[in-house]
């Protein structure tokens, strides 16, 4: 940690930081330079805190120099982790790609929605039977009916399963049907639930805060890996910024970016990073192109109908279409699908 | 609500727009530009599905009309809630002032700052006991053990007590000792959360999103008081922006955007709106000039050895400076504290 | 446009808003809802000002219907646009490759950026001799003697030039030089600049300002194209967002936006974009396999030495490879290089 | 300037990165920690490019000590400078209060509200004859026309000028009519422009860009001080930001981060940075007890026929009443207007 001391400090607060470090049982280096004057520490900082040293008297501001992440920091494991979901590797050469609808809303069109997508070469289902909407008069999604059904849709095609977990009440029901645990935006920092899960085996899928920087990202998924739980798999799926022409500002520049940092997984969600499923296919091929690990994608039989997400969702016939041309980009950066 | 239709709109695709709105029992109106055709739909449009409308073919894009929330809107009770804590109204002509530490740490510190506080004109004592850490190798808070101390430190002072719910789990437990619940910046979506405060009757203390917007925010109001919990009391605490040089960019307007909007109670927390004590009197009168219910303060006696926040805790002596700056504002404004 | 009045709106302020938009010599059509009263006007909105319409006594808000710009739209050509540069087409199949350095810096640096560009498929060389620089303090650019070295590069090598203007003043020289100019993102809404380059016939290569919209960049096309210059290339460069985890938060949703929105060419710049030369090739694979019809890259032989920009500058042999691998992403999209 | 290395960086990186700075004649201080090697860099780092550290192999980032800016750092002043603008002084304990319309729009409208903002209590007039906007089809300013109507108004009523310079060759006939050159949001970046006016003494009223941070607003005025002009005003004026309930987002911390890092006055425009005339008096009142040196405020005899702005304009009987309500909360912090 560089603690940076005021232009006109005094001897005495340049001691008494001096003194708070070494009581740290830290190693302080002080070098003065001709307008300021700076401290370094030696030693381990992610149990400092910055703000207590901000507090000090006479402290400019603190910069941190290590990442505040360990088990998640590419440099623990050093190789790409690959995370087995029911016979289905996430994070190697072939891509994971999740589609099915936003939400489960009955047995025929989970069913027809499940078997189009794997035809279409998807591996994993996906479908939402608890939904956080925004508004509490919209559709909250069917419950452990929406789960059952994801179970008979499985079974009619084999396709491990993904869903949502938004009250931490319900992960034992959950658990129970779900292949892949979901963890929505706007519960990446929901640190209860995020300990729980980290205390199951089952691979959580977590998806990055509707503002959430890289670095909180990283941290949620610490929060999980530090109870024991190692299969995690992120997923950039657009953050808010002042842009209004898409729903969110999908941010491609997050995958290499995760890819440099981080051993785990992640997986592009370009329905929510767009919001229009006019654009699902163009930033399906750039999410494959930048080095993702695959996709999340929402389909729906019939969009205008959905009870949820219709202006996102593409048709079976447009997502079979997108993985043609998803297929193409893949082999052009040496992956498979 | 407004539905625009694409410029190379065909008649078949306005007719079956036309006819979806009728089936919704909603009366649509059709006008014909030069450039673009508009279809308005006269009705309850809050339980349409704008993204349903989108998926539609030949939509080019949907406008609402009316603004989705009803129970929390302004034009619902014409006048300003009064919300009582414990003999403590908040929402009328005198400020409620909320003070205390970020987190509970003992018994000594928790007393001696709420006696501090009282003395200075705090009416209501604040203190984590369960703390929202962005990393899992930081404090977590006191748990049970800090609420007692709450307790104490209310038997103490006569000073009703705030603290954070974020585990709904802990529901119970918290109840029993709080006399307001509150809820963080990164619970202001968790929906489970909400909706189970809104089934008690004890005021709650909600706090807008890292980067939540004030629609979003009186939506999640909105989800409280559709359970049947009308106490309810917002939090400005700053928002996520590109600038870097405070913790959070204090969103000042959204104090009388609020108070156009809605009738419940707007409380300012200038501490996480800037992250910094030095800021935080200017910032604490600003909100006090712009129109704000209260204030939220965080009051360390020894800022440099807080557990947590002791770059943005006021001392008590600077808190007692910070009061009797601010209550020559609030006079200014025709309010008391 | 649409004008929704307040709820309480009286009958008299209605009866104001309609005579005001008939004395505009436009229809009004006045929708009575349940909780609102809704006024759409037909006609040519666009010089309407939405703000003023917002300060009538009884509106609460307004509602475009139309886009602003109209040269600019997809609709008004339909195709999209191919701009010849001194014989390479920008906007057809094949893509617009420019690469250089970010600031010219001496003669044998730029001839031998060229070569070495040109060599591994680049078809435009770019260079700056006038450079926006955040401090007063940084290098300025070399101004004239650049401009020479860049005609030196392209006789040496046949690539036509592109290069910033920055300084209205600067036009006519400029001009005799480049083949492309380029309005920088600082410059994205200098009116009087882009009026002037507006009465030029050269191509003029758009970037979106630093927090710009994509509706801005299409506006400020319009500003060029209103003055009678059609010859527009517009450059998605990243945005400004909350993340630091890179210099820019690239904006991979804006390709497929303009591409629905504009007949205009669309280039990616993922140095500006991602800030980090590490990042470079994924976000230019990215890019292309979004649909971009080229790319602007900063190439310099020794980063480390470069003047400005060196974190996000490839090296030739960096370029090289990058290129090699986005001819398979053009391959697999449809696209050549 | 401290670089920090990356986690397998090799001793013949750490050495060539010594190297390099010596090269440079600054000193560098090598720091081995346990997981990371940290060089600090000794001496001044101004002139120091970031990117091209960034750029040196093994390097993984890089943080600066020192502030970029100098002349306009408080520390280089040690007290708040005070601008004489033809007799008001701007940035002592009297308030500075600019009023007056968006645009000048004809000789009756000018004087009027002239008259009667300095009734209210205004001391500076404003009024623009070059406007910034962002449709070329939008009026674009009276021109000259304009500036002599100002002129006239000033005659009237002694109250000094203060009007918006766009086009750098503008400069001549503006520094003719005005008292202060306003430099724009959207220019608040054009470097040509800020070096011009730099080379004159007149008072310069410097806006934060659309999307600017609080350094680069130091920065700019850096530009305009470097060439000689120490007359600088800085305008917050909102922010770009998520947030669609205001036009923008006033950055209320803005104010005393910059009384706590510059020695140049710092006044609030509320009106651009709302968008909307029922918030100004709000955040007016919180700009002063924030500890604003003043207010820019747009005033309209009429504004709903004003040809730019009409929503976030007062009308003068406004204006006068949030003046009486702005004067008590100058009072209250000890400001006088």
């Amino acid at each position: 940690m560089i603690v940076v001391m005021k232009p006109d400090v005094k001897r005495e607060q340049i001691k008494e930081v001096i003194k708070y470090i070494e009581e740290l049982k830290l190693r302080p280096i002080l070098m003065e330079g001709v307008e300021r004057n700076v401290i370094a520490i030696i030693g381990e900082e992610r149990n400092l805190s910055i703000q207590t040293f901000q507090a000090l008297s006479g402290v400019d501001y603190v910069m941190p120099v290590l990442k505040p992440y360990k088990l998640a920091a590419l440099e623990t494991s050093h190789k790409p982790s690959i995370i087995n979901v029911d016979g289905v590797k996430i994070g190697g050469k072939h891509l994971a790609i999740m589609a099915g609808p936003c939400s489960v809303e009955n047995e025929r069109m989970m069913i027809e929605t499940a078997i189009k997508v794997k035809e279409a070469g998807a591996n994993i289902l996906r479908g939402g039977a608890f939904k956080p909407r925004t508004s509490p008069y919209a559709f909250q999604g069917m419950g452990e009916d929406g789960l059952k059904l994801l179970k008979i849709a499985k079974k009619e095609t084999g396709l491990p399963i993904i869903t949502e977990l938004m009250d931490i009440r319900d992960l034992i029901l959950i658990n129970k049907y779900t292949d892949i645990i979901q963890i929505g935006a706007r519960n990446s920092q929901n640190y209860p639930l995020l300990k729980e899960v980290g205390r199951t085996q089952k691979p959580v899928f977590l998806k990055r805060g509707i503002s959430g920087t890289i670095e909180e990202l990283l941290m949620s998924a610490e929060y999980i890996m530090s109870e024991g739980n190692p299969n995690v798999i992120l997923c950039e799926r657009g953050i808010r910024t002042y842009e209004r022409a898409t729903r969110n500002t999908f941010d491609i520049n997050a995958i290499p970016v995760l890819k440099k940092l981080t051993h785990l997984p992640v997986i592009a969600d370009p329905s929510h990073g767009t919001g229009d499923y006019l654009l699902v296919p163009s930033i399906a091929k750039a999410s494959i192109a930048a080095g993702a690990d695959g996709l999340m994608i929402e389909v729906h039989p019939d969009p205008k109908v959905a009870v949820s997400d219709g202006a996102q969702s593409l048709t079976p016939e447009n997502f079979a279409m997108m993985m043609e041309e998803c297929r193409r980009v893949a082999t052009a950066v040496d992956r498979e699908m």
